[in-house]
């Protein structure tokens, strides 16, 4: 049967990102680590990359807390035009810095297809936020690059569209595609949204990529990040995205979400124990090696 | 300062079920079983009592693998009138000899004000649905008789909302109120609701009141049951209600989301290594002993 | 065929409400009016009876500006146990003299199975409230009385489930029910809850009974009462459930969606003009005589 | 008072979008035709351009019926990589040949930052869609080019955000936006989004802004798009998206919510009577003459 006929044969609406396409993981190698295999990776870092100073001091420290990736944003996608909008390519320079001074790969956004040749110059994982989930000019660029995506389910869209704007992906050629859940609108509003972490093992029921959890912007909470970082792990999750900040009360953004170096720490701990519990493990954990 | 003078002093719109009003974890002592301490427990059984042979086989089999309480449903609150609506009084019998068989205390569920007795007379601890979150008859009147009420978030139901008909029972006499998440309404189609797992530390961090999850009815879907009981457990639930059937594709309400015996004895070993990794206990694993 | 085999042979879980069961349009008769015909009517009124004198006053009022029906609630279904619960049989009472007063049928509330004998006393339209629309036992009681019943559509409840409840009714022998839209939980936070106009239509295509809907508690906004009022007869509503308080800044409840008489006044006129724009009036208007 | 301490004076989070900024109603004049004014303006179409026949036939089908503005999308945001993704430039080439042929400005989207100029070359107004509503990077674009723009509002977006992708555009330097309701996320799910008709009023008191309401897009099935669009104008909508399609069943994207050509042309005499009810005028009609 040839790769088309085999296409043609499935019967969901997504093919290629589908388990029916593709049984096994798909396993994505970045830096040494890989995702989707038996580690969980801990990505963090703060939101933004808001200046030299403040980014390599968090950097240092997520390293040394346990994280195996770096996540920063250059380009933040705001809500209103008067919040801070990123520092640009500046901020990608600082991103390459502290790549360079850790060790830790970097996942940092891109939010137009203008850029996507300049911020894959500098990323090791691009990712896709939540607002361009469905920017399908997005998809197809960043597919062109030879990149792994990180891909952010949109605050209003299915687990279904999720695997479809990923099917973009990967019918553009690039197969390297970690889904992301990091919750969705509802009417609850304690919550900043309602992280549906049945999507994590339903996504792995139905498709053979990575998923990965943001508790951080998925509650919107930082007393909420460790138990869901826990209950993510538990549920399937190949990895957690998490924001750490210095000084949270100063963070030009997501300041509430955000974690201070010590809890994270102590979350790198924890949720390392309910690793082993699912057999899993985090990276350099005795259980691994 | 008297109680009163507490209870005005406390800003949150919940008094009596507030952490603010009381600091350690309410513990309810039902058959033996402390629920709200270390130990999570397994509420297990078929959504409704079918008939005597299927309940009394499938309470055996629960309580072989695990379980600490039994559930099933003699009034079934059911959407179209059509439907398969319980065996009522002869319900409640069966299950008075299912426990009488098993040693297991019993939760079922109490649809009208008039029947609160009669239920009270053989339930162990009583189940206030979904739909009837917001009947504050119902609320009024389970506080009155002095037995555990188990009260299920309605499915359009805020927190807030859980807390403050929670509150309706404290208010009314009855302190032994255990919370149940069983999803809520979204626009995910995949999955029946979102389990909304946030709820789980939230509510911890707001009451004293234990919290259990209920992933059969907030998924829909039996595949998803094992994940997001382990999911649960990891939030920091106390404990899970988890339908079994002996053979799901014959279940009169439910079939989809039920376990076969074997699965649901599988979950609680799984559901126990977790447990272990959060610092809890499945009743009777070594480490509480 | 036989009223079974019609039933059975009807293919929506909705039997005896679907328009493939009765294609003609259900018209509910009560003290001279008729509902589901061509007349928009306009029930009005304060979301609770606070006082004889206060509910005295607006029910003369409303029947000035136009109201041809008097809805006052006497059992208040109120989120927090510390609300204003209503005044019970004394508010029913006051509820008769203000229809003596003034001469327009009342439509009350009963949230107990125990208070419709009661309540169906005083009421000429029993509401079932929007809590509890799945309430099964109440939705069966208030069959068993000879009045019509107005169902309100629960904040998490489906269109099918709505319709589903009715047919609880209907299957009890009482084919006198009135729906509800009254707004539905999503994530929008401007509104109290978002009035889904989409349902009116809808229902009248899918059921033969009225439909009827509250801009007040659907929007929890009074500047958006008369936009929607108008946008509700424009979509096909059989009448409006308006909240109307001479003072909404001292109402015990839901001041801040109650409109004074003077704009309630205004909204008869526009809407009386809407009506005619889709071929329907309001009572006493010219075309209709 | 500078415009800079104007703005800086504004405490809701828009400001140059906002009321409390300008007063008066913003008038867009766009060939002729003013939006935002008495007029409610029709503007019809069918989802895609498939063909010059197809679109040709089609825009002289809405123009005979009354539409004042020609839709069509020459690029689709398809869900899944495998529909028909359009025309692309030569979709847009047929556009400006059925603009001179009926005389019709045309409304067409554009999802590409890169693509800005030359959607902008051929369209009267440039459409952000709803995945796109807060691709910022496409809203700054859009604010360069001298053209109105249409925003809509994504289906998983609050008003708020809509307003605030707005002011981007505003604070780039076009005020020439039109917001466009077209439906939200819900639970319910008899309509393919909820039509979230208290946008339009509660927009209108927010802003300066006009807004129009796609019903089509909004409820996903044509027999609602009559009763929809009475409704959106009755709320105080200053237009409405139609689509229109001479042979439903075999259109390319959205066949189930399009209207037959003769169902348009009985919507443009039906909504003129509700727009008269409420003091507003389809062009052409005798009152606004």
């Amino acid at each position: 049967m040839s790769v088309i006929e085999k296409v043609i044969s499935i019967q969901s609406p997504f093919k290629l990102v589908s388990r029916e396409y593709k049984q096994d993981n798909t396993l994505i190698k970045v830096g040494g680590h890989v995702i989707g295999g038996q580690d969980v990776h801990l990505i963090a870092g703060s939101c933004a990359v808001e200046s030299r100073a403040q980014f390599l001091e968090v950097a240092a420290a997520v390293k040394e807390a346990g994280a195996t990736f770096l996540r920063g944003g250059a380009y933040k996608p705001r809500t209103s035009p008067y919040s801070f909008q990123g520092l640009a390519e500046k901020g990608l320079e600082i991103l390459a810095e502290a790549r360079a001074a850790t060790g830790l790969p970097i996942v940092t956004e891109v939010m137009d297809t203008r850029l996507v040749p300049l911020v894959a110059r500098y990323a090791d994982i691009l990712q896709v936020g939540a607002r361009n989930m469905q920017n399908f000019s997005i998809l197809q660029e960043v597919a062109r690059v030879g990149k792994p995506v990180l891909l952010k389910r949109g605050p209003g869209a299915t687990i279904k569209e999720l695997l479809m704007a990923a099917e973009y992906i990967l019918v553009g050629g690039n197969n390297q595609v970690i889904l992301c859940e990091r919750g969705i609108r509802t009417f609850e509003n304690f919550t900043r949204y309602t992280l549906d972490l049945s999507s994590v093992p339903l996504i792995k029921q139905l498709s053979h990529l990575p998923v990965i959890v943001d508790p951080s912007h998925g509650t919107g909470k930082w007393p909420l990040v460790l138990p869901m970082s826990r209950a993510a792990v538990a549920a399937g999750a190949d990895g957690l995205l998490i924001e750490v900040h210095s000084s949270p009360c100063d963070a030009l953004s997501d300041g509430q979400q955000s974690l201070l170096p010590d809890k994270f720490r102590n979350l790198v701990d924890e949720v390392g124990m309910v690793a082993r519990a699912v057999g899993r493990c985090i990276p350099g954990c005795g259980v691994s090696q």
